[in-house]
């Protein structure tokens, strides 16, 4: 396993970004979104870009399953005084690639989701990329223990929700489908980018107390895919709002394409 | 130099707390503030607390000068899938001891700080402690060049100060000393603990434009100690509020016996 030392201020500081690779058949899925992403997170951190050439080196190894997961840290290096850049910048770029971990299948159908206490604070600098800064979403998950909850509900200081613990949001309302403005807080997805650039959701606002009017509610990424909720569990632990499953769900359709997950039973005959 | 692997929660997410520590003789300096910060980051992050022992073992060889800084890091250690934290958690501590690297001496008597353009983010859950998500401060400390400036101000997103890139903010109005309220976000110093401890300084709210009303201004920790303000410089490069060197300076005198600093020439006679 790759290893950085003390003085890496990936470790001391958070100072560098990661992306989480769906690998299929030793081909990263998404890729250009994963790398418009880094480019974004290097660009607002302003840490040298590593071309595409030295980022294809960590899947040139043979894959050992079929579906893997690629994680990718790119920190700034090592030195400089305290908060201050070195004079010169040497960033470091780790990767791992590990076989994919399956979610329990029924998840395809329906997640039991909760809605965590911590809100997100503003930080428009930081928002939208995939920085090492991860402190709130290991709080947030650390809300519930109960295996059967698959993800936790993030909402900002305003009330307004921003994401899933470690997946994004999607919600159906008078028929069209949509998911946060993420400009002061939250991570952008590689799955919601593309799907918005598809034109299938667009960006708005949903506040906490208007979740239980919605006439469905996903959450997805780009390694799992698009899971539809099924059950909103509040901060105490009481559920807030059912859906029934949908026979036919457009959203995850058009998402597990978009990763090459044909074989769905929900995408048969679409 | 001490290592940590790809896995390892303090990279990862910037899970765990550091603190730097000022060593005398191989002794550290404020030595109950920083293990009660410790121990307030690992409460707060749910992180076991190492025992007095374990810490101690990072000042048990020889001091290689009369001043030394030691960094301290702690990060929850390796494993847990995405956020969610492993069965069994063993915490990573990590230790470096190096040289003090002093500031330039006329420091002492007053020093240029400039008003940062980045807003700090609110986040209750983490404010006071030393965690490794310190992007702000990076990014904040990205904003000059001019090695002559020594210290960045940093206000909230309501536009009251908050601290410094590094240190801490003090000031004096009709007589009395005051330094920031952290309850929302900033890192709360074992210095300015100590000030507080004593009853020297108290907590309150300064906001921005109120800045050049103040009758003295300082900005220090417990590495380098206290420093008048001399120059505010306003976040386009103009000077906003110049103070004069001060002939006795009592904040000064008494954060510089809490750290055993009693050569400096403003301290003579006090």
């Amino acid at each position: 396993m790759p290893q950085v030392p003390f003085d890496d201020r990936g470790l001391a500081y958070g100072d560098g970004i990661f992306e989480t690779v769906l690998m299929r058949a030793g081909k990263p899925v998404l890729w250009p979104y994963h790398y418009a992403r880094l480019a974004r997170g290097c660009a607002r951190l302003n840490i040298p870009l590593p071309s595409h050439e030295q980022l294809q080196e960590a899947w040139q190894d043979k894959p050992t399953s079929e579906l893997e997961v690629l994680k990718l840290i790119l920190t700034r290096g090592s030195g400089g005084r305290g908060y201050a850049l070195p004079d010169v910048v040497a960033p470091r770029l780790l990767s791992r690639r590990t076989p994919f971990v399956v979610a329990p299948e029924r998840w395809q159908q329906g997640v039991s989701v909760r809605i965590c206490q911590l809100r997100l604070g503003y930080q428009p600098l930081l928002a939208g990329i995939k920085h090492l800064n991860r402190l709130e979403n290991v709080l947030a998950r650390q809300e519930w223990q109960d295996s059967a909850i698959a993800e936790g509900l993030l909402a900002d200081a305003d009330g307004n929700v921003i994401e899933a613990t470690s997946m994004n949001v999607f919600w159906q309302q008078a028929g069209e489908l949509f998911t946060p403005c993420l400009a002061r807080c939250g991570v952008a997805g590689t799955l919601r980018a593309a799907l918005l650039d598809q034109g299938v959701v667009r960006e708005t606002t949903l506040p906490l107390n208007a979740l239980s009017n919605v006439e469905r509610l996903w959450v997805g990424n780009s390694v799992q895919g698009i899971w539809p909720v099924s059950v909103l569990i509040n901060e105490s632990g009481s559920v807030l709002q059912s859906w029934p499953q949908a026979t036919h769900d457009p959203l995850q359709t058009i998402g597990h394409r978009l990763l090459g997950y044909l074989s769905s039973p929900s995408q048969a005959g679409t």
